[in-house]
């Protein structure tokens, strides 16, 4: 695209192109022929304006992942990460800035984590690239070794009876591509990873390997959280590449079956104390009236945890400096919670719901946890007990949507929230969660590829912007 | 993000959030309280749910960047993009495949482009990352070296008078970082690379350096086409990083004056002769009107025109791909154009609207060539003679909106197009501009770092499906 080109040729016609664009992106401005009113209009375009030309949500992020990195509940880069949120809250003039201490699990990874497929004949061992999921046993005695099956389904697992017994499971169903949510095609394969080992170790399996949790083919595995359960045995998880996968899949149906080696050496800690870290600017009218905004600032060991979810604590950090920098005064309190533990515990989330904090009262929660890209719209849920006014919460919110329309956010429906904040919202309190573009999130989530490089500072900037003006509009306005 | 936590804790919750997103994001099937009728929904549906599941735009891309890479007009590489293209859509079964030939401009940039500062003392010279405009000079007798002046606007150099002889002109107005559009933000800057030379030209300059056309701060340099007029001298034109622009604009603070030596090696061959390059689905009742798809086949020589325009001829071929694989005969011809010459000189585009086509007539001209990045929605034109049919046009073209809302590319709004196909839009063609999401596009756009690796398979795919549901659902009920 060459806009000089279309400039000269047809530089009438160009203009009153830009002109359309304009009119058609930007709030209008009153005019004669009496357009509705529409409040805080004005206040957004500024928030909008401000964050793209001098945000600082992509600055804190680069500093989160490139100095403290990845921080894993439980490790001392995580109180590091807590130490860097605290001081950037005091440096940013919060007010009432405070740790509330939770206790979190700690589970390492270790130094060690190999596989090899160890097909017949002449070829030698063939690695593959894996990583223990979150919360795995190592692998018992050094290396466990034993024949591959393959399944798609914990049906498949149940009906392979004794034949499971001694066996590695495999589990290769994909994330089905054909969905345009990648969201929804993940909640359709993650039940592979999260309890996989469990349905393994009841047919007497001695460990499990799972295809990553990505439509992207390529050689980096993913983690993710996965479970055990009292009643049977707790065998090792790992995950492997989708080209790893793939590999597996193409030599069980030349070779029939498949001996893997693997070898983990994670290992689960006594828990540690860490902390929410939570900084507000307190209502002028109803302090005690809260709307929160947040992410979580533990991430996976993997990469630096940039979408996942540094992008969602700067976000959060940079709705309340941006408020504060265009010197707005909201008249309820609009609170930021670094929520620690989201990954493998959701010990923050718990935690903050749980406390007593006296006659406060949270009107609304926002969670910005899908990654930073573009944003494009907000998701509102309320808790199954008053899930009747889903729809009314929904129109409520709804009704500001020209406030995001001229970046594109302006897609506002049932459905969303986050894991930090879904204790609040069983509670009753109304939750949304930031709606970003999601084609690539899964390229990266949980994996060594979530890093600062794959974040575009105009599309982080422009969600941070869009929680501030939901949060500044809510805290004035009332739900 | 941690999907299974959420599961786990809010299973019921989840299952109706989550269901709740499937309805708010899909069309919605037939129910008991009469929905209004949604033609064409299904149709849609399968073409979406086929680019994302087995979309061959990706692939194309990474074979025409990958084998054979950048391909400006008239290089060999362009020769190349001709017949890999012609192939390609013999192979893909297009009726009617053909070149048109065009007579090309054929700049080339040669091996040397350098650039140092020169502070005083004793820092020694300083490199400037910069990059050949397409269509400059090079610098006469090797080198020039003289005292830069910074400006921001055409206004400015002539105030310059006789104080600009001899000088290199430094503009240095940057894109403006808080407009929402970066489009727009684009077009309030390139006039500086456009028409930089000549305005220096008039007051005696004898090169210029533009900052490079992005809001991102690094040390990759942007080209682009520059101009000459035939009244004013023809001096040196570069691009530097936006790095390099900021350090001269510090050391001018610094210095007051500063040396700058530039050498460039570009010379402007004898015009050649290449083609655009055309296939269709034909028509099955009215072949003679044609709904027109397409993108421009050539790419600046620096990085290999991924996001422009490589992908727009990938999702053109495989818009008409989807259209043939999901069995549909369309009533009207879907025909791909891949034009040649966009960059410098627009002679492809300029070319197929000037041919006497018999008794054809163009109903839709449709062009992608703003990145293969998430589909937004579409901007809409017409000629200006026909200016006040416009918001009709839109009309006409919003009413399929609801096609496009499943992946959120359902915002058509006046204003768009695209250059290959402004000589149709002049002639009366209503044209339609694919608009992805634009954050990213400036940051790659006519450097080293449009390559394959920036584009997103998902992205990339759903854009092409866009195309193909706006094609054949105008080339079945015309407009």
């Amino acid at each position: 695209m060459n806009h000089p080109t279309v400039k000269s040729i047809a530089s009438p016609l160009f203009l009153v192109l830009l002109l359309g664009l304009s009119v058609a992106t930007a709030p209008a401005a009153p005019q004669s022929d009496d357009p509705p009113p529409r409040p805080y209009g004005e206040i957004s375009r500024k928030l909008i304006t401000s964050g793209l030309s001098s945000g600082r949500a992509y600055e804190m992020l680069g500093e989160l992942t490139g100095t403290v990195g990845a921080r894993p509940s439980g490790s001392p880069q995580a109180n590091r990460a807590i130490f860097w949120a605290r001081q950037k809250m005091l440096d940013l003039g919060f007010d009432s800035v405070r740790l509330e201490k939770v206790m979190v699990p700690h589970w390492v990874r270790g130094p060690i984590e190999e596989a090899y497929a160890e097909p017949r004949g002449t070829r030698g061992r063939v690695p593959l690239k894996i990583c223990a999921l979150g919360g795995s046993v190592a692998t018992p005695g050094g290396t466990i070794t034993a024949d591959v099956i393959q399944v798609t389904s914990f049906e498949e697992v149940r009906a392979l009876g004794e034949n499971g017994r001694g066996k590695i499971i495999f589990y290769n169903r994909p994330m089905d591509r054909s969905l345009i949510s990648t969201f929804q095609a993940y909640g359709g394969a993650v039940d592979q990873r999260g309890g996989g080992a469990i349905e393994a170790a009841k047919v007497g399996a001695v460990g499990v390997i799972v295809r990553s949790m990505t439509t992207r083919l390529d050689d980096v595995p993913h983690t993710g959280a996965m479970h055990y359960a009292d009643s049977v045995a707790k065998i090792p998880a790992a995950a492997v590449s989708t080209v790893g996968a793939e590999l597996l899949d193409s030599l069980l149906t030349a070779e029939g079956s498949v001996r893997v080696s693997m070898r983990l050496s994670c290992e689960t800690l006594p828990d540690v104390e860490q902390a929410n870290v939570i900084g507000e600017i307190r209502g002028s009218e109803f302090p005690e009236e809260v709307v929160l905004v947040g992410g979580h600032l533990d991430s996976w060991d993997k990469g630096t945890g940039a979408h996942d979810d540094g992008a969602g604590c700067a976000q959060s950090l940079e709705a309340l400096r941006l408020i504060r920098a265009e010197g707005l005064r909201p008249k309820r309190t609009i609170r930021a919670v670094l929520f620690i533990n989201e990954e493998n515990g959701l010990r923050g989330g718990t935690d903050y719901a749980s406390r007593d904090r006296g006659g406060e009262r949270h009107i609304l929660a926002v969670e910005s946890d899908a990654g930073g890209f573009a944003p494009r719209g907000f998701g509102v849920s309320t808790a199954p007990a008053v899930l009747e006014k889903d729809s009314l919460i929904v129109e409520k919110i709804a009704k500001w949507s020209y406030l995001f329309e001229p970046i594109g956010a302006d897609r506002i429906t049932a459905g969303g929230g986050g894991a930090d904040i879904s204790p609040l919202t069983r509670q009753g309190v109304p939750s949304v969660g930031l709606r970003p573009e999601g084609s690539r999130y899964f390229d990266y989530h949980h994996s060594d590829s979530d890093t600062f490089d794959k974040v575009n500072e105009r599309e982080l900037e422009m969600g941070a912007a869009a929680l501030a003006i939901l949060c500044f509009v809510i805290a004035q306005e009332g739900l």
